[in-house]
């Protein structure tokens, strides 16, 4: 199975999501971008459907947004 | 460990989160609520913090609003 991408952006509800996420799912099954600090992942993220940090996108490409920490827009700021 | 819970309401929002996390974490990994038919259910979503649809609670209690299906307002009707 591909991995999970997690995108977050480093704020403390990111923080939070990604720690359960990975208790749920298995830390071997989930890539984890910080799109704050890897800038360069936004437009990628962006293709993928994501909206707002926390955001899962599932191996089938599904994307999961999940609470909210900022949207893509302020990301961008 | 503990299940999750899975509490939705039946909306198509829902039932895709819902294949999404059972591909994810594993059906025998989780109890799914339909509260829009088990509404004796409601109030203790609301307790565990589930402010709208779909939503999961993870076994160490915290709550994780996925993508954004109907409000517990709506729910109660």
């Amino acid at each position: 199975m591909s991995k999970s991408i997690f995108y977050h952006a480093g704020c403390s509800v990111c923080v939070s999501a990604e720690h359960d996420i990975v208790n749920l799912i298995g830390s071997d099954n989930l890539e984890i971008v910080n799109i704050g600090e890897i800038r360069g992942r936004i437009e990628e993220a962006e293709r993928a459907g994501v909206e707002s940090v926390p955001a899962l996108v599932t191996p089938n490409g599904n994307v999961l947004h999940i609470n909210f920490g900022a949207s893509m827009k302020d990301v961008r700021g």
